[in-house]
């Protein structure tokens, strides 16, 4: 018998304040700070290098890696791509965020190489950016851009993510208004968060930096896009009802407090999650 | 018969909020975050995207581009130069900020060489950099660097702006305790604004991204530089009086606040702007 | 007679307020926007730049120089190798931040040649790193790592900062649960800062940035790395108190209010400052 979720989150959390587990970062200058302290609220302990001289050695000392391509160049890319191949040589689970992809041809390249050089063990993106990737490996079609936000669009979304989930043999998390995780098998929904996470930049790289903080204290990664995706979202509602009447800035310090202090009693109270 | 500038400003705000234009930035890793975030906060989308291979297909799906030279390389500059090249072939109207034009040869050739080949919008920069691109352009002299900040330095400013605005055919921007806006045909002073701006890094870049943000709002670029720098300098105002006990972090997250907060009545009441 | 440390450093803080001196910045992407920050908080003027044409004639009109490898790379490196020559030849004063020298060898390179090629007036870095550095140097020899955090990992670390700074003929700063600080003549051990600073990113940047700051403002770089260190200690601790019942995001922006609301007095009451 397995535990539900949230008690498998709970105690994943637990175990990252007490080994704060180091979690490599190969991501993008926009919102680097922001992950990085991320990394340190929920307990982990982040490093960010990107030259592809050291990534081999430093990744070999992390117990998790996250790669970021919102920034990248065709540098910083070999450095992602280095860094992948040897995590996964080692079986250090890797988290990747395809920012913008299907925005254009590089990063949609970009994601696709990653994806088939490294073997992420979590890929975690928007909506279009899921369908990018399901597009090019014709795991699903027909998915309709125009119906998300629907309740059709949400379980052509499930589909999309059970489906891709699947063929890539990997655990699969789209974020929106309602989120949805799947690993082929297990599929979840999270209900949590809150609109104002889109009025700043980065909180979904920061949502990634969380699964990858999560990857560090659990080895079953559909637990860490699970709770790095509950964090977030319960950190967000939280501070927006401590914001209300103040403006972006405040929830963005907010936001990072309320993930410093996360604990099983908020996750337990405030968790909206479906599993199926 | 045009609307006083304020009226065109609040529409541009409006349309701003609604239409949420996509903002393609190539800038500094110092201030990128607070720009991406001001860029929100106005009602924007910003995109931060500097590989050479990706920026002509993101510019081409961006309503403004804005470049800002602050950390440039030798290879960020050639991105910034083909992105503003593609901006300019589309019609797309890009923002430059040629952050410490005047302190290195580098900077003020990567200033000159991005006016001539990318024909920006709007420069914006504070005294020394509009100098020294008034400087390169030939199209004004003598101006004296001592009499900044006195009512002949203000006069000879104005001079400056207003002559360099016509000769190089576009909006110029100069920020400072009075903030000049030319086209070569209008020009503008407000006297909004608060000293602790210059006690946060990248007010300046902040104020060029929300000038970037209006230039996919309206298409008058006087507008939009008297739009943004109204904004910055209003914003600023209500910061330093929230957070007067208080020191610069608190200033900090506060501006940001006051850009989200920002709206036609208190454009209306604050702004204190002159025309001629 | 040479005066009290702490009267000294409350002498150049006074003048780093009034002469604003320009601090150039070869620094990591992760916390270079809190790096400037902090400079323009204790009172001085920040510059990054990194383009290796660039950077002989931004650190010729600089009063200091500062260099972090946080996040370096091929290129970056050899912009700060430049930048550090030319600061050496022309006698301005520069401070290095080995970040994770000893965690990889292109770290532990990195470090060893910046050391070798620039001749810095200070090093900065936390226990492991001023460790790796003075294994490099064979100044000392058989530190017990598992020593830390025990008194006799203090006379250990005090025995080692000591002896590599008479090695190496410049101030060594060691930061962490006790700041130890050595000219090879003079030693300082400083008590003041507080666990939740390492619950921040970039608080050890963000102190050799002021020490970078202070160095500016005194010939003298004991004197700048004690005030430097003295500054975030004493910040962390009032930042600490402030926000106790808030997260690690109120305390990062209460941090740099702090720092720009130091002064002398506060200096003077809460110096737990040891010099033998």
């Amino acid at each position: 018998m397995t535990n539900h979720p949230v008690t498998e989150i709970i105690e994943a959390l637990g175990r990252l304040r007490l080994e704060k587990p180091l979690v490599h970062h190969l991501t993008n200058y926009v919102t680097v700070n922001d992950c990085a302290n991320c990394v340190l609220a929920i307990g982990g302990s982040p490093i960010m290098a990107d030259e592809t001289d050291e990534v081999e050695e430093i990744v070999s000392i992390a117990s998790s890696l996250v790669i970021n391509i919102g920034t990248s160049n065709r540098r910083t890319l070999e450095s992602m791509v280095t860094a992948g191949r040897k995590a996964r040589k080692l079986g250090i689970p890797s988290v990747l965020d395809p920012v913008g992809a299907g925005a254009s041809l590089y990063r949609t390249q970009a994601a696709e190489r990653l994806i088939r050089e490294t073997g992420p063990a979590v890929i975690r993106g928007n909506s279009s950016e899921i369908r990018c990737i399901a597009g090019l490996s014709a795991a699903t079609r027909g998915v309709d851009a125009a119906a998300e936000d629907t309740a059709q669009g949400l379980k052509a979304d499930i589909e999309t993510v059970s489906s891709l989930a699947k063929h890539l043999k990997c655990v699969i998390a789209l974020t929106g208004a309602v989120d949805i995780v799947s690993d082929g098998d297990r599929t979840a929904w999270i209900e949590n968060g809150h609109p104002r996470l889109s009025a700043v930049t980065g909180t979904g790289c920061m949502c990634t930096s969380l699964i990858g903080a999560f990857c560090g204290s659990t080895s079953d990664p559909f637990i860490a896009a699970v709770g790095g995706i509950l964090c977030t979202g319960v950190a967000g509602e939280l501070a927006a009802e401590e914001t209300a009447a103040r403006g972006t800035g405040s929830f963005h310090s907010a936001l990072i407090d309320q993930i410093s202090l996360m604990d099983g009693d908020t996750i337990t109270e405030k968790a909206r999650l479906h599993v199926s």
